[in-house]
């Protein structure tokens, strides 16, 4: 019986800030560790990455395509790779990886396009490889909460969405020229290395996410107003939203909103109750049934659901963050993983972390945007 | 030179609870006493009620047509008439005083459409008497600021809006059957008292009014779906908006939202700044500049504009509500009253009261709203 | 039976700022009409002042004495004086009319002294006087609701208090010299018209009598370490107090708190849960089971206590502020007076105001805080 | 020039929280890896926390005493050890590795009483041992904001603190019996096990060490009222305090208080300005100017000071936690000790971590208030 997993990274080189967060967040309960690496490009930032995590010399890679080879060739390979690559590579790695059977994390999106995301689905399956893609805001403890609370029927059913992701980083991008934009910020506004959307690609797909895992439903279509300020992505979205149950909602994405760092709020009214979730305060939960008080709920607390309780890392009071929701994928992702090398079954909840099916949807959400945008709001199905 | 006014009411008897709250802010300045009334459609309960407020027994009228004729013919006759009856009966009682000269000051809505709204606009020019639409929000301190900053250039120009107004307490409705509705609640829900909407008549309007205050932009054109959950009229509203200078965002208005009571939450972003104001918590504003920390405004204190201080009636800390919105209605009403029948040219500032042109366009907003919504929340301009 | 009540004013011209409230609180239920008044030493002022009111001629007073007098000798005199004058002068004033039998509502500090007060006493109980001092936070709903569940045990037995009085308005005193604070700031850090405490008199007072009605519980000793700044009155007061059950507490107060305006806050810990509430938010009240979310009660809800919703002024969400606070002191006043004057019997609730032994508690707090100041924080027993 | 440094482990095996949070926040940066250690008294839970972290045979000790001996004798021994075991065994452990020349981080509080605490400051001195001791809430970035502006003199002078740290989890115990109570609670309320107090040691020290780290004020003397409730120690306490500069202050803390989990709350008012900062929420900081509004600064955004920028683990609005505050005490730690092993000079800022003199003002402050305490709050100098 297996206690540990080994895995590799590709992408995340040291200076490279979301591949080390993937790194501190794996070792967080001493299951993993870091065995194989393709970090850099760059030859020499790739070796000296390696070397400073200890990395045998044959197992500091070129390449990933090499990477993927050896290392499912050995007995003592990595149990599964890291994806924390720009977005635009994204597609061609996991699939170098799956082809040759290796479990894949990824970070978010997925993808450029639904094809490439069905055939990523397609192989893991055929493969037999497991696949998370890192929706990082479902490993928080009080949005488990709310799922867990949801489906337990506390707010009766859903009848109406709120919920928004706003931040200020790129309100200089509104007044700028459109060549300057993509000079002066970053990567993500620009459609080789980002894809169709910015805001939406971005941050959008974390509402649909994190509002999908919580509740349960569906999109069954969308009417989405985009602003790209003269620039080539978008920048800011007003989005009307209808669920398979009927219900209907907003979701409200944007870049340009000064006063908001990093600010994913979701709230849920049902028939019985409703719920909000605000990220940058993550550790609590408001919670209202019918006619009562609001009540806060305290991750970490004793009427905390065994569901959320099974991912609490610290007690009531002391706040976990964007770290720790990390970790909870990643302790998601491992235990299923080593159920799987010790050929041990499954039970309910053990595979508790955004999946290659989440990836799809996302793209899929994505792409229902970008259209509706260009079609001035039409509703367009997903 | 008059310093007091003289008003009469038409609605409010002892047992109304809107008619109340214009009789205490009415008189919170000492500047308008309660002179002749046709409180209740009751005889018996109109005459205990002007017996209460100690009117003479010839200012206390069986019908508003007889009030405006007979107060209209006094040389002490009222100054203005305070119109607090529901909402189907605004316009005749209004067209009455205002065909007779007399002054007027309407609760919201105005009117039921806009050919009426049109006719009381037309016919408050043409008799030169003034015209008044109760939309309280304006009346707040805070609220003053927000349109002081704004038109300063403080955040810049107006880039994206999410503004919403949510209340739970029809929420029982959305499983009741459609009979049920109407008996169960109140006439906000029956079409021939309340209109072609419920609740974008009711509190959408009000998010209309007060954006549209603070900015000083218009709307064009909304793209609105409504839920009626199987009820006569409109329950819950997600209403995308594009306003006169191109931007957008998003309304949201819902009487089935638990968890909040009368949460009116306007938020502008502009490309220098941004504004957040939340009625439930009305004596702050939060003001944030472009990569600068959210600055809590108190009302009351020194840094406040004039405008806003203008109608700063307690010291900063001590809570303002609705009455004082109310007040710092009657006191801008009262104060441009009292410079008309002095013949007193007005100065910049002296009539910050909605007027019946913010009522015409509150109308036209609803209109726009339900036919949009009609049409699968196809845009329909304004 | 009477339905309305007569009352005058000594104090509140039309300059001043807290008389203003009196009438205008006085006014919100219509029970209570101003009838008589010496508004101001100054003759001219006052005339002015009651001319403004429409009084007649012979109601308007040259002297406090005059007025007890005459009053008290009508048939139609008033039913009760309301006394919105400067600290140094209540004690004379509240004695006139007293004397005269006169029902006498006093701003607080009621007077300077323990004897004083108790003379207060005595006289009210001998003429069969009714007293109220007008501790206003009492008046608020919520710290109505506060009472309400704690009386009904709700937070079992209360073990601990943190309370709080926080200003920032005199912050400049600090640094300044002796003379220049008398000069630059008001009359209440002047020892001939404040007494002998400005900031535990003015603010502490309040915490004191707060937490009094909230709990139930009587102060046992205090320990007081009083900081002066160089100034002949304190600006700034760190307590230790003790109740009569043995529950120790904290209470602070200050005006050299910077960010701070007007900052009472209530904290009440018991053994079976907690309740805080926070003036400048002042329609919710947060309460938390042992072991359970925090819930945030909204002023106006269908959960809230018989006794806090008998002075619920306003539907839930619509914020009451202070306006609204004083009223609830009148409107219990003015129900007592009523069944008072109609000779009818009093129930239970009847008389829910702050009465002249609670004035008496307040000058008995203020001495044994002083007392405590001087002797380097010993305990003062009350 | 050595990159990365090993480290030894006393306590904390596989079961034991707080030491599984050291190992977390030691390998946040990657510069320090853990090579030896002496996890349990149980060798078999010992033996198993070794396997698991993958050390050499050799370098899982059966006792603390043989582990100092033999790291400090070997040439890749470890560089420091972290001491993650009960309160009442600190003193001895660090002893050891002390009188051996290891350097040591020690987790709070240092030690049970003051000559002990001087001892170990000696020894370290005398044997060139860097100490460091775990008050990780200076390791929050918002904390070292609230320093870098005092220090800057933004809020001019101190001239008052508040600041308590308050819980619910005791509760119960209030109620309990005297022999119940050590039986139903964890070691910290057994004085064998805990030293002399239990609430003023656990979580007003943290109190003590927040202000004095931010302020860089001393204190002088306490007034201090604790209540034991029937138990060995103490459960809750309301403390009168003066700093060196002649400003006073209240401490609150109480494991009794319900509806606070773990509410470290520290506010610093001076002439000029003020700042709060709440550790449920230590993202923020909340700093306000004289006569301005008040500023809610966000961790990460670019008006940060240099100092917390040096400590700035995660973009603004992605919260950091408990794990983060530890990690930063750690990577100034781990900065300064490779500065050391390699023989650099040090900078002003390179020790920005808490010393073994800030756990012997630790140790005085627990005994004063114990002091305090049995004389009924009488004042006791630090």
């Amino acid at each position: 019986m297996r206690e540990t997993l080994r895995y590799g990274q590709v992408g995340g080189s040291l200076d490279a800030f979301i591949g080390a967060v993937h790194r501190i967040s794996a070792s967080f309960d001493g299951r993993a560790t870091l065995t194989a690496g393709c970090f850099s490009g760059n030859a020499e930032k790739n070796r000296r990455c390696g070397a400073f995590f200890h990395l045998g010399e044959d197992r500091i890679y070129d390449s990933y395509e090499a990477m993927a080879q050896a290392e499912a060739a050995r007995a003592d390979g990595i149990d599964f790779v890291v994806i924390s690559t720009p977005n635009s590579t994204h597609y061609e790695i996991a699939r170098a990886f799956l082809t040759e059977g290796v479990n894949v994390l990824c970070e978010k999106p997925l993808c450029f396009d639904v094809a490439q995301a069905e055939e990523l689905r397609r192989l893991a399956a055929e493969k037999g490889a497991m696949f998370c893609v890192n929706y990082s805001y479902s490993g928080c403890g009080m949005v488990k909460e709310a799922r867990a609370l949801i489906r337990r029927g506390v707010i009766g059913e859903v009848i109406n969405v709120n919920a928004e992701y706003l931040q200020e980083y790129l309100v200089d991008d509104v007044a700028a020229g459109e060549d300057t934009m993509v000079k002066l910020s970053s990567w993500r506004k620009d459609p080789a290395v980002a894809g169709i959307s910015n805001c939406v690609g971005d941050i959008g797909s974390h509402i649909e996410h994190t509002v999908a895992y919580m509740t349960g439903l569906k999109l069954r279509r969308v009417a989405a107003k985009l602003d790209y300020f003269g620039q080539p992505l978008d920048l800011n979205a007003n989005i009307l939203v209808e669920f398979d149950n009927g219900a209907h909602g907003v979701y409200c994405c944007s870049q340009v909103c000064v006063g908001h760092m990093n600010g994913l709020v979701v709230r849920v009214f049902g028939t019985k109750g409703a719920i909000e979730w605000v990220q940058e305060n993550p550790n609590v939960l408001y919670v209202t049934l019918k006619g009562q008080p609001t009540q806060i709920y305290n991750r970490g607390m004793g009427y905390i659901s065994d569901e959320a309780r099974a991912f609490n890392l610290l007690p009531s009071g002391h706040p976990e963050g964007v770290y720790e929701a990390f970790a909870n994928i990643y302790r998601a992702w491992i235990g299923a993983l080593l159920k799987k090398v010790n050929g041990q079954p499954f039970a309910a909840g053990d595979c508790d972390f955004p999946t290659v099916e989440d990836g799809l949807n996302g793209v899929r959400f994505i792409h229902a945007c970008v259209e509706s945008g260009r079609k001035d709001a039409a509703w367009v199905e997903l």
